[in-house]
């Protein structure tokens, strides 16, 4: 089983750092070939789930663009050009909650969409994470940091209340662990 | 919390029906603008972690553009236009495997990217799947029907077997049902 074959790609939407898309001249194994497949580009970001010494889940209430109404979220971001993963989820758990923790377990790295990349999501998992600093998040969006408990982020989860992709998938992922 | 709100929008790449990408003006709660705001059209699409009548889980290995290597991977595909989500799922699942099941439901709705769009996954668990006729894709990669145990699934996704995001997602949100 082999894989497609990139065999030029070139810009044609240089919009600015969050995205590019490039077209790409691809070859299947059969031999054949696509000349114009689609290819988006956006940074890779991490989304972390902090679980804090006293067992509580930090998650935000907040909005996003996409989003109709506001939504439970994970702590999350974009990853800076060359950050490595584990230290851009370190920092955005601090900007984004003032939390830090010792304990840290790698969830995974994911392809966001097969066909046209997207980027690559990071997941984390943070266990016994005390507060060591204030909030110092520079998201466009309102953030109201949540404490909740176990049986609260099940709840939310089962019901669709982490209305992104990326976060159902992290927290669904980190119940496995803890 | 107030969402942010799209003053205009204006195409400023038209690829396909598979990518769009427009230029969207937007006010935020505050009052800001922002003026050049890049949001992703591509078709919503569903995946299916279907469970036959023996319990068995129906996979496929199989190649994505975006992914190194072979990647275990979940029904799916994309919607066609104006097709209800759940009449795609049940026809993906016949297309891709040859297998209708009765017992259906849903896991949500997600946006892929709070920031920029890209459509919406639609994610359903089929149980008591039976074959009914011979498989009929027209997916341009190679792909491998696979029937797992719940626990060789659980071990494909907690290694990460699961490669692409809306496939780990639709398989730990699944598993938390059955």
């Amino acid at each position: 089983m082999e894989s497609w074959k990139t065999l030029s790609r070139k810009t044609i939407l240089n919009h600015s750092k969050y995205l590019t898309v490039e077209e790409h001249v691809v070859e299947l194994p059969d031999g054949r070939i696509i000349p114009d497949w689609p290819w988006v580009v956006t940074p890779d970001f991490i989304n972390v789930v902090a679980v804090t010494v006293e067992g509580q889940f930090l998650f935000f209430r907040q909005t996003k663009y996409s989003l109709e109404g506001v939504s439970v979220a994970a702590v999350g971001g974009f990853l800076e050009p060359d950050e490595d993963p584990f230290e851009g989820a370190q920092r955005e758990l601090l900007e984004e909650t003032g939390y830090a923790a010792p304990d840290w377990t790698f969830l995974g790295r994911y392809s966001v969409d097969g066909n046209r990349g997207a980027g690559n999501a990071h997941f984390y998992l943070a266990q016994n994470a005390q507060r060591v600093a204030e909030i110092d998040a520079d998201d466009l969006e309102e953030q109201e940091l949540l404490l909740l408990s176990r049986a609260e982020v099940e709840a939310a989860l089962d019901a669709g209340e982490f209305k992104l992709l990326p976060w159902t998938a992290v927290v669904a992922l980190a119940l496995r662990q803890i």
